[in-house]
């Protein structure tokens, strides 16, 4: 693998698709070619997986079987899109992955993380992202901007306890991966977030 | 659990709906409660993924995908349908399960049957069947039936290599599995299965 595999993950409401298109356009200005992609989805049959994942009238919807669904959209995103791109030496700028399987199922769902990471092993064969950005805002701040702006899903439509736990994953998932994991704060103005997170792509990239 | 759960499995084509309907109403017939179901399906999120994993447009799915929403649609059926059943003491007939993915997926595709197995773990939640009838075909006699029946799914569709792995892949877990796999021949008459399975199925039931 030659290229950049860079994440970002947080919250819902958190600012992760702003700052994904901020840091799209200055690495693009710097001549790198720049995949933007998300998940769940990314790929033609990814999408179909994801209607299914978050649409509001699948209510019977098993923990277990939400967190495979979220699996089977990765696995095909490793294999079709993110694994190809970065062979051609691309950056892969990607909206959530295996960190939110873990904060939203493992922990919010109670699934278990040991649960997650052993599913979600035969989806990534192992491909870890090289940064990820972890976009810290209270949930509650976060899930007010999202219904500010568009209808919730069946994930941001559950509980504020929830959410809360999700955040808890995140923390935790921050605390232990302090190397690939880097925080930054959501209620930092963007370009405030921008400057933060480009600093960070650029010592990696150039290191 | 104090209900029966009993698996239908082999080539395409191999007659199991038949048999399926056959079975159930002999075993209404002596006052069984029975539930009918398939796999990839048999509840309303599994039918969205089964239509997902068959559509012939999904050229693209990468094996890892496909093995990963066929066990996606597997927790769904075991947690919404299966195990409630038979907690209330019915018999549960399903035209496919666990096997299939091991012979498809496992062997044909070349994902491996441990793949296979580890996958679908977290998807059963150990959840095995009472006995599973496998109705040995060769697979080409299957596929010409299925050709001359329906318009093929994107699975049939494939290789008669493909096909021919699929059946070596049955074979083995027969092999494999003696006390619960039991093999009928596919190319007898449909009264002649019949009559072998339900004799299986009442001294199994009985004793």
């Amino acid at each position: 693998m030659t290229g950049w595999f860079i994440t970002m993950d947080g919250p819902d409401g958190s600012g992760k698709s702003t700052q994904i298109q901020l840091l799209q356009q200055a690495l693009q200005n710097q001549g790198y070619e720049v995949i933007v992609t998300r998940e769940p989805g990314g790929t033609a049959i990814g999408e179909q997986i994801r209607s299914i994942i978050l649409d509001v009238n699948n209510i019977e919807m098993h923990g277990m079987t939400e967190a495979i669904l979220y699996a089977a959209a990765r696995a095909q995103h490793v294999k079709e899109l993110i694994e190809p791109a970065l062979r051609e030496g691309k950056v892969v700028l990607c909206d959530r992955f295996l960190d939110a399987s873990i904060a939203y199922q493992g922990v919010a769902r109670g699934l278990g993380v040991d649960t997650i990471e052993g599913i979600n092993a035969y989806a990534t064969g192992g491909l870890e992202p090289d940064i990820t950005f972890f976009i810290d805002i209270n949930p509650m701040v976060g899930l007010q901007r999202k219904k500010d702006q568009e209808e919730l899903d069946r994930l941001e439509k559950e509980t504020l306890d929830f959410h809360q736990k999700v955040y808890e994953g995140y923390i935790a998932l921050w605390e232990k991966y302090p190397s690939r994991i880097q925080r930054v704060f959501g209620e930092h103005s963007i370009e405030e977030i921008h400057n933060q997170i480009i600093k960070i792509v650029e010592e990696k990239i150039k290191n």
